[in-house]
């Protein structure tokens, strides 16, 4: 019964797992795998601790086996396979319009509250879903990243036929690509990073290296004229913020997916002059977690080759100083179990 | 038979309007009156000397009596009534997704192409719309301004009960503010000129001095907390586009009508975080147009309250730089009948 605890100034001690008891409407989970998420990096580079409290354990992309069950919980059993959408909704405010996964009371599950990266973790049942018996506990853990492009990817209002640019090659970059693709549509990524570049070509995304190439013209030539119909900005840098209003076409959408803590310069004249639209896109519904699931079971995620390694929560702390280090890796999971 | 010529740098010389033949597919126009647009005044000040044929008719914002159809036109008559839509459609591309509006080669006819601040225009018989009995030739240059705000509310999907906020009350934003209280909106308008507040204000809109309020407070409070379900950047100043991003709620539209030729720090974080979105509106479709006239036939849009002043096309030059001196008035008509 182990815990990766977050103790500030990038240290994450190896600690144990509270068991604790499931309340009414709560479930206690025996977590198999726990993915690493680029907001657990800047968790452990300090940049989040105003919202977590340190000790805590963190981690938000489980996979687990219902353990325990509390009182008055439906339609789950002791040993059912399960992945977890951490959100826990707060009461709705009339500013939330009844979106409560963006709602003003929102808490994040493994930042404002007790995270996943550990062998017994409870949590409300409405959070879980079921994974099919084709998928293996270690895909599951790659449901909620799943979950965040299929979100991204049903917010651009993708069709087939249409071209995408994907401005960033990280595991979200990446897996928008693959959804996209899965859509029907023809996908660009834009990426720096010759390794995922290489990735995503063998996956059959075409590729651009804005360093190396000019991306404008690359889609240009790509689409002969028709240029983009949805972008997605998911590098979060003041190039990717630039080069995303070149690339629509009329009414052309940009899916805002990544954190831009900073104002960047936009041109706006280009949202007038070809009536461009951009969407601001974060975490996901209940529907976004359903279609992750089925598109990771139908095989067509390509999971095994964004996994890039999996390790023992005893070794953590390494895990993420390695992360820190090696720029090409992809996801890497957590072997929670005890 | 006068027209007003743009001769470059502040000059606008009354001259002789050239009767052109309609060739098949015209009609030739006696034109009634035509109003003066922002875009008029950019032209005056020398700012679209590159797209302007120096010496040249302009003016766009027209109502005229039919004079003599060409070749093959069908649907209208000798003395019929009519507003003009003033966009000659080019060649589609793949580019534009059959948006001719917006087209990659739209001319704009009265920059790209001889106005109709004139007593003869000759133009496309599919720029026009018949404008009803009840609906004044005076009104009838309204019809233009008016489709630009029934353009921008529709794209701003505005619904009865929501509240908008208009950042910007010259005619542009007056209108949409109109219009979207006709569409049953709740409607803030923020406008730094006390003038057009005051005249907002006996139109039934709720009106805010962002020079001497927090327009966010106050739509907050006016809301009691919803804040604003689409937002109108109708100013196309910094501090427009600063606000603009704090005044949605969750998947709340910003509607960008003005035009921002600078690119200006935008704060896309907010776009994330509450999914908001942001759509580019320019010039009108037909149905526009159909619906401007419409409501001004309903006597919906306080059109008289709008119209500053009507003068004579022989007093034009001095009606430009009145205008350049008189931040309060609104829209001023130029009477262009022989």
């Amino acid at each position: 019964m182990k815990a990766a605890i977050y103790e500030g100034n990038k240290r994450i001690r190896v600690g144990k797992s509270e068991v604790v008891s499931p309340k009414a409407g709560e479930v206690r989970l025996d977590v198999a795998y726990c993915g690493i998420c680029g907001t657990d990096l800047h968790i452990f580079h300090g940049n989040m601790d105003s919202r977590v409290k340190i000790p805590q354990p963190i981690g938000h992309e489980v996979s687990a086996v219902v353990a325990d069950l509390g009182e008055g919980v439906d339609g789950f059993s002791v040993g059912d396979r399960v992945a977890v959408r951490p959100l826990l909704f707060g009461e709705p405010t009339a500013f939330d319009k009844g979106f409560q996964h963006v709602g003003k009371n929102l808490k994040f599950i493994g930042i404002d509250l007790p995270g996943g990266m550990q062998s017994s973790w409870t949590v409300p049942a409405y959070t879980l879903h079921k994974l099919p018996k084709e998928l293996s506990l270690e895909h599951g853990a790659m449901v909620e990243p799943a979950a965040v492009a299929v979100h991204d990817v049903r917010l651009g209002r993708v069709k087939a036929g249409e071209w995408c640019v994907v401005i960033g090659g990280g595991p979200i970059g990446l897996l928008i690509a693959l959804v996209a693709k899965e859509k029907g549509a023809k996908v660009v990524l834009s990426e720096v990073n010759e390794r995922r570049l290489e990735l995503a070509s063998t996956l059959g995304i075409e590729v651009v290296n804005p360093v190396k190439s000019d991306v404008v013209e690359f889609v240009r030539r790509a689409s002969e004229g028709a240029m983009a119909d949805c972008v997605f900005e998911v590098s979060g840098s003041a190039p990717g913020a630039e080069v995303m209003t070149d690339l629509p076409n009329v009414r052309g959408r940009i899916v805002m997916v990544a954190i831009h803590p900073q104002s960047k310069q936009i041109n706006l004249f280009k949202f007038f002059w070809a009536e461009i639209e951009m969407i601001g896109a974060r975490l996901y519904e209940e529907q976004d977690f359903e279609e992750a699931i089925k598109l990771i079971a139908d095989g067509k995620l390509a999971i095994d080759r964004l996994i890039t390694e999996v390790s023992s929560i005893d070794s953590v702390q390494q895990t993420f100083l390695k992360i820190d280090s090696n720029p090409d890796g992809i996801k890497y999971l957590v072997d929670c179990k005890r």
